[in-house]
């Protein structure tokens, strides 16, 4: 039997509500299976860590996390470990990125059930048929160049950050962007976003993305958008940027977090954040080549309704399909997950189950959403 | 009389026919006034300036700018001088905020008119009401930085820019969001939007923003939002960031443009870039101090439409409203030109005249505008 180890990182709030129903779907998936196993060890990451340790990311959970095959968390932070605290668990967020070389995060935006559509800010119109994969560059940038901070000489009265990138780090999310857009069938378009006619460090983005597709991937259509501008474009016709969004750090933080309201919750979005091209083969294939990742919903702890078992799983259930399909070549349990979640969310009328969570306007529990995923699958 | 001077930079493509309506205008309220007389001057500036002297901003429109009262610009740019240019119109308009010391841009995103509402791209209940105005601070941060180029030593492989801001920079911008907030009644919230869980520049944004607004305008409500929360929260729900949105460059580069598309056209809008906080008393009062100032509408040249007399004028006059008011201390007569402005847009149900340019599907000129609102006036 093939042995996949899976790190588990519940973290704070919601956190380990939302990862309760998703590990109950990797079991289903590991029993199902009759030659893989998945095995599954849970870890203190985040506030709870803190606590605990003092520190967001101990020794013990980064060593877990390098051996493991795949890492899926929940969420982190709370009003405990606010802005003005000395630690802080997106500290341990930040450094498990850097330290496992996780420098491609995808995140998809589009409706997982076209029943979802009247929940979208935007007008039906403008929302309908959004599809949008938002490949952000995830440790470079401003993120991890050299600062100063305030107070610090010389120049005390100023504070400073660098955006930074080289060619090679620009190279490599180009071509996870490629990789992701060629798994689709017609291959997606790429948008490649930068403020080039400002910034020395998105000229560099330009010009290296620029070549890299048209050298590589001669195949793919690419277009360049301004940030700004794109900004815009994501509110007034997101579908003009449909297909796959490739961006570094800063813009991508931003940008994928406008992209994803566009749907009507946060609840329901799951990321990955790898440490290279995603595989695309089957890991019953010779060409397998495994890619750590790291897996977790986009929203936050929301400790305002943690505890209650209201919060929605879907989001987390997404990132077990993601985790699947990107770090253990297992494709088709990915895409029946993706199924189940559909045909949960999707109305009644459509021949769906039509189960809705709180932040839908729903009563469905957290529970309820896993139960049917599970009993679907 | 007292006299004050115009320079006006109409610039490429539209520019030059948004800005005719606009300064015809200035040229009513002028004859209009007993003790005022508002001289308008023309220079070249932008794309046109490159094509003539080689330069986007010429020593000549650089002094007469330097020397008047306030500035109006129509939009410059086009593909002839585009990204790959050595010499682009843009480098002009950088240049001349930072020669004027234009630190406070202002930018209202709000629906000039009630009928209005359905040409946003967000649902009406989500749109209606919106009313933002965004205070960007415009000449530090990543925009003039330290920055190096790729293929520059050392390190020829990257490429970098700097986040930079001091104590006074950040205290004097916020001075001018918080006169912007109390010149409504009751003061409006200031809404301060950073990065501070990541960078230093942010960190020292909070921190003087926080500490000016609690010693010098402790009447006003604040809050702080991280910039990639306040990406989501513009498209899922606006009216939260209803009143000041006081951001750094970059940002507000980024989340204006956004706020800029709810209100269903770019063409709509007016900006005004200012070397100080708005002048607040009527120039017949002995307290008035003007501030010198850049007005333009946020629209680009729009090269597509140029030439066909059909581009919508609003936001440029609407930018002469917030000239007369901001540099000029003539509250009353930018007033007028907003009720005019309404009155022209509101549909004729509610008592309007209901005319509609291309950008918001209708066949009125850009002539026909500028008609009806000199002749309300
Ligand atoms: C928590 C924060 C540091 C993080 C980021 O800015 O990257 C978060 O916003 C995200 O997008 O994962
Ligand atoms: C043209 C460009 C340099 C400029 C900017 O980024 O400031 C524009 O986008 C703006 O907002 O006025």
């Amino acid at each position: 039997k093939k042995i996949f180890q899976i790190a588990i990182l519940p973290g704070d709030g919601i956190g380990p509500e939302v990862v309760a129903e998703a590990t109950r779907i990797l079991e289903v998936v590991s029993a199902a299976s009759t030659d893989v196993e998945l095995k599954l060890e849970t870890y203190d990451f985040g506030g709870c860590a803190i606590d605990k340790y003092g520190a967001p990311l101990t020794d013990e959970t980064l060593k877990a996390c390098q051996g493991a095959d795949a890492i899926l968390m929940g969420a982190i932070g709370g009003p405990k470990w606010g802005v003005n605290s000395k630690v802080r668990p997106e500290q341990g967020l930040l450094a498990l990125r850097k330290a496992l070389g996780l420098y491609a995060n995808i995140r998809p935006a589009n409706f997982a059930s076209d029943s979802l559509l009247a929940h979208s800010p935007l007008k039906a119109s403008v929302a309908q048929g959004v599809d949008i994969i938002v490949i952000r560059e995830l440790i470079g940038g401003a993120y991890f160049g050299a600062r100063k901070e305030l107070g610090a000489s010389p120049d005390e009265d100023a504070a400073w950050d660098t955006m930074i990138y080289s060619v090679p780090e620009v190279q490599r999310i180009t071509r996870v962007a490629a990789q992701v857009a060629l798994a689709a069938n017609p291959p997606l378009p790429v948008h490649s976003i930068d403020k080039a006619n400002v910034l020395a460090s998105s000229r560099l983005w330009r010009k290296v993305a620029t070549e890299t597709l048209q050298s590589e991937f001669p195949q793919l259509k690419v277009d360049h958008h301004l940030v700004d501008s794109a900004s815009m474009l994501i509110v007034s016709n997101p579908k003009k940027l449909n297909g796959v969004i490739l961006t570094e750090n800063l813009f991508g933080d931003i940008l994928s977090d406008e992209s994803s309201v566009i749907p009507g919750s946060l609840g329901l979005l799951p990321s990955a954040s790898l440490a290279g091209a995603p595989s695309v083969a089957d890991y019953t294939s010779p060409s397998f080549k495994p890619t750590p990742g790291l897996y977790e919903p986009i929203h936050g702890s929301a400790p305002d309704i943690a505890g209650r078992g209201i919060a929605n799983p879907v989001g987390t259930i997404l990132s077990v399909a993601m985790l699947l399909r990107y770090s253990l070549g297992m494709g088709k349990p990915a895409q029946a997950i993706e199924q189940a979640v559909r045909k949960v969310l999707d109305d009644k009328d459509i021949g769906g189950e039509g189960l809705r969570t709180a932040d839908l306007g729903g009563a469905s529990k957290t529970k309820d959403i896993g139960d049917k995923v599970v009993e679907i699958l």
